[in-house]
């Protein structure tokens, strides 16, 4: 089974890079961007076909490594087997 | 509308971080970890409700500045009004 965990600052927490991001993007020409917010994606392939296991050992996963829960938010989406 | 666009390096090259961060799961006991791709994601608020412009505009956006085509694949995603 395959997963997709999205890492991002959390909504009260200054997103610079993000910030910087849309500057640059308002320069060389795309101003109708409003707000852009930068995190980071894990595709993670796992050697279980169980969704609900899965789902808990990647939970496990972000909190002890894949983010900093007291900065971050995390997002778990399985991608294959998802309606188990 | 919104939007995210995930970039990740091209499956034909090296992916040291994704490699180092299932080494660092594995150690710490998540075993069944069989790959890890990493990758960055960004959400991105466009003044705009136009669905094909959007994804235009995006694509723009990914080819100048977000992602790094050499090397990088883009992905974009329309996260409402998608269905346009």
């Amino acid at each position: 089974m395959k997963a997709r965990v999205t890492v991002y600052p959390r909504r009260e927490i200054l997103d610079p890079q993000g910030k910087a991001i849309q500057g640059a993007l308002s320069r060389i020409g795309f101003s109708e961007v409003r707000e852009v917010r930068a995190g980071k994606s894990f595709e993670i392939d796992l050697g279980t076909d169980d969704a609900q296991s899965a789902g808990e050992r990647l939970a496990q996963m972000c909190e002890k490594l894949l983010a900093n829960t007291v900065v971050e938010e995390y997002r778990i989406e399985l991608v294959n087997g998802a309606g188990a």
